[in-house]
């Protein structure tokens, strides 16, 4: 079975549209913040070695492998999205004919609710990141692909508010409400920080079009 | 050579972060607007034929085909916007050693600066159709999926956004004011529709978590 990353746009893009629960709106954010590192990339790699931005370049050289790290991150988490959805769908799926085997499924289900809640949460933070790295990009970068720092905000945000919904949905099934509310807090955390940063990143490039 | 929707998820992200100028943030665009009608599309397909939404079905089948077409709309133009890109690269590339040539290149240019313009207005418009699409899907869709219908919006808005940029860079560079002006106006009200709609599906979505 072909890992999602391993599939060509077009399939993942049917897979998408199916009846099958996954891959879904979780791998759909990684991917959006997976093309947002991808763009920074683009930029530092299309500023570096411009005589013009020779300045910057020490900058951005470090910038583009933060970038390549955090894609790699982000791909990572659309196969992690599948996995642990499916990893959920096989709890609800136990057998729980008796008291003994409706405790354990309960059980079963709480433990992998909380990694469902962590997983989103990840991609919720790697795409803040993402936010953070198009910044530098958007005020250093090559003004010939400035846009492209712009179209890497836009990418990490709806990224970030995507992961979002995930973190929500499985944090209030959660019964561990210490565990949950925890999360929530760390998530609103960031996306308090993230409606601003993405704002002004973008206007930054707007101001340079 | 392969186009980008026939190539992996992984090897689409090595072209945009590479320091290849296409594909770039114009197709990123079209791949986020592409991710927003698939995701329509599969809460509609999670909802069709459930007896719970009965009710709703036959509006969620014309939905379902809406989204369908929109889907292989954005898809072509992810291609669309790498050739009208490489079109224009190909124009500045045409020789200028005398007269003659400086102005046949100079129209070159602002014939193709035309269609670079148009290309990512079509974009936009399709994002725009797609956020309208994820209303429907987060009003009367499936609440088990309904946070896919928010992931919609946010790529849709963000798929939109991205567009605006590319819009706006190519609009800059024409010489037929009245041809640009007009452009700019329809991008306009799209973005000021798309902002509130944007939020308005989203907020949606939070309130049935």
């Amino acid at each position: 079975m072909k890992e999602i990353k391993d599939k060509s746009v077009e399939i993942f893009l049917d897979e998408l549209a199916s009846k099958q629960a996954t891959p879904g709106g979780g791998s759909a954010a990684a991917v959006m913040g997976a093309q947002a590192a991808a763009l920074v990339s683009m930029v530092c790699n299309l500023t570096i070695g411009k005589p013009k931005y020779a300045e910057v370049e020490a900058e951005l050289r470090d910038l583009l492998g933060e970038a390549e790290v955090l894609r790699q991150t982000l791909l990572g988490m659309v196969k992690a999205d599948v996995d642990v959805f499916d990893k959920l769908m096989a709890c609800y799926g136990l057998s729980k004919t008796n008291e003994q085997e409706k405790l354990y499924r309960g059980e079963q289900i709480q433990t992998v609710l909380k990694e469902a809640t962590l997983v989103p949460l990840a991609c919720a933070k790697a795409c803040a990141q993402a936010i953070e790295l198009s910044r530098t990009a958007a005020e250093k970068g090559n003004l010939g692909v400035i846009s492209d720092a712009g179209v890497a905000v836009m990418a990490a945000y709806a990224g970030l508010k995507s992961a979002a919904l995930n973190v929500q949905i499985n944090a209030a099934g959660l019964k561990d409400r210490t565990f949950a509310e925890a999360q929530l807090a760390e998530l609103d955390g960031l996306l308090e920080l993230a409606e601003n940063a993405a704002a002004q990143v973008y206007q930054t490039v707007k101001d340079k079009l």
